[in-house]
């Protein structure tokens, strides 16, 4: 199954919205219904919003009088997604064919499931050498097949250990305040058959010195050149847990998301998306109205909390003294 | 206002399964009501519960043909209550008259409002000592005025340092899964006028690494004579931020909950309450039905990570060496 895809002439994709209620696909045929899909997070992680707006730009081609005003508004549907941006300028690269822009979008997809791939294939020989077999793996947010292609990051490696029987527990964190963890990592891993339990992210560093879990993996929005990484605030609690712990700690990200020209974390900026997420949970009131939230969207943990990077192209082991910028990627898994 | 008390022949307490959405005060006069009350959690915090039990004597004499009977149910209400049982039986020693059964339970009402008092300075005093002023607080769940009859523990130390104006803002973490932060602590804030913002649990650590507190408050359940402490899952979390930021991380809790029979954190058995309320908020499901939890009640914060306790008759500085049991109890203040 595929979070997106391009199926006979228009782009199939599944809405993360009504998930775990409902698996629902939706079949967008124009331009501006994409838009609403993106504003809406009925998709949403950045490798699938890469792929969303190369297809998006396809579509565009493929129905608009003005195809160039529609790929500006699409560009702009979600401002701080770098992916969307990035899909949509390599596909627009190729207008005015439709044929070409379609097949640098499917190019970016297949991509993506093959990133995804090598990536479980790293990560999964990585844990083996790391941990015991089979393993217990904590994670956080959603860094499955929903916010990519097929398969994931940090859970694609989970999948994968998983297909070669070597996964014994995944421990999912709920992830406030949007719970990505509650709501999508548990229903990606029942649909894989996988054991899990979910897990209030305040207990997730206690459950590492209680020796409930033999590795941490997490995603990444942006690793800097020296492996200090952004990623789902939480992170970096879980980090401080698992070091003092013993438990490896390790990211798993796409090659794209090395941002060499970042040299340490204390570059990146913290985004705060405001107090309605946190006071309340799908339109249930938590807190007395008015109250004010301080609602940090990300976190950056010090690379030298991190036990390795895992990308397509590579493992960086940072517990040896390793970085971004001093191995070079290698071939794909 | 008080949380509990006794009030023209029957008890009077304010009804926190309401709250934040409605004040309502409860007026109980009979045992039964009482025990209804403690179940469904309208009542709830370790000394208020002790002021539950003891004022559940005095309405069992004045009511019941049988007060013995009523008085079992009564200390049986909520078992893992240890305060319930302790204030049960404190009044229960004075049956059989009605006047000296509800004198010592107005007796234990008026210490614990002495007492929490108590906390309050020396801890602002503490504080004065170790942080800035206005100082910026970061606290976790409920400790207040409703966890105990006035003012509470680790948010009565907020409140003094709030009249003495030396409160610069309280950040309180919304404490999945009950949610005791986001509902009951902010509405207590806002009641005192203080000026608080609301964070998920998650953000805890991070938001002390950014600089956003100067001090860590939380109260506990039980405190182990090398200072080990049992509170609130999450608090764990927060001490390994506390220790990585520098920032001075202290304990409030009444001398009762010193328990020098347990030499260590690492004999105290950590509860698991089951997974409805992880998987669900309010009634509003989270996660794909039949999900597993792992839902840990509490953690233990290692001595190491503690800066001091605080109680209403000493402050042990545990980054100077000090124990629980190195250090004797003074006055009260």
């Amino acid at each position: 199954m595929r979070t997106i895809d391009w199926v006979d002439g228009a782009i199939e994709l599944i809405d993360q919205t009504r998930l775990p209620d409902e698996l629902v696909t939706l079949r967008i045929e124009t331009v501006d219904g994409l838009i609403d899909a993106i504003r809406r997070l009925a998709v949403r992680g950045a490798p699938a919003l890469g792929v969303a707006g190369a297809l998006g730009v396809a579509l565009a081609a493929a129905t608009c009088d003005d195809p160039a005003e529609a790929i500006a508004r699409l560009r702009a549907a979600r401002p701080t997604a770098v992916n969307l941006a990035w899909g949509v300028d390599q596909a627009a690269a190729h207008l005015p064919g439709f044929d070409a822009v379609l097949a640098r979008a499917l190019e970016i997809r297949d991509d993506d499931i093959a990133a995804c791939r090598s990536m479980g294939e790293y990560g999964a020989d990585l844990l083996a050498e790391l941990a015991p077999v089979p393993v217990r793996i904590m994670t956080v947010c959603n860094t499955g097949g929903l916010a990519a292609v097929e398969r994931g990051t940090a859970l694609g490696v989970v999948r994968t250990l998983h297909e070669r029987g070597g996964l014994a527990e995944a421990l999912a964190l709920e992830t406030r305040p949007l719970l990505q963890g509650a709501r999508l990592t548990t229903w990606e891993l029942a649909r894989m058959g996988a054991p899990h339990r979910l897990v209030v992210d305040a207990a997730g560093p206690y459950l590492l010195a209680r020796g409930h879990a033999d590795a941490v993996l997490i995603g990444a929005d942006r690793i800097a050149a020296n492996g200090d990484t952004a990623n789902k605030i939480g992170s970096y609690a879980l980090a401080l847990g698992a070091k003092r712990a013993g438990v490896p700690f390790i990211v798993v990200a796409p090659e794209t998301t090395v941002d060499t020209a970042t040299p340490t974390g204390a570059a990146i900026e913290i985004e705060d998306r405001g107090a309605a997420e946190v006071v309340s949970v799908k339109g249930v009131p938590l807190a007395p109205p008015g109250t004010a939230a301080l609602n940090p969207a990300f976190d950056v943990t010090p690379h030298e909390l991190i036990t390795a990077i895992v990308t397509d192209r590579r493992v960086v082991r940072l517990d040896r003294g390793e970085t971004p910028s001093s191995v070079p990627p290698g071939p794909r898994r």
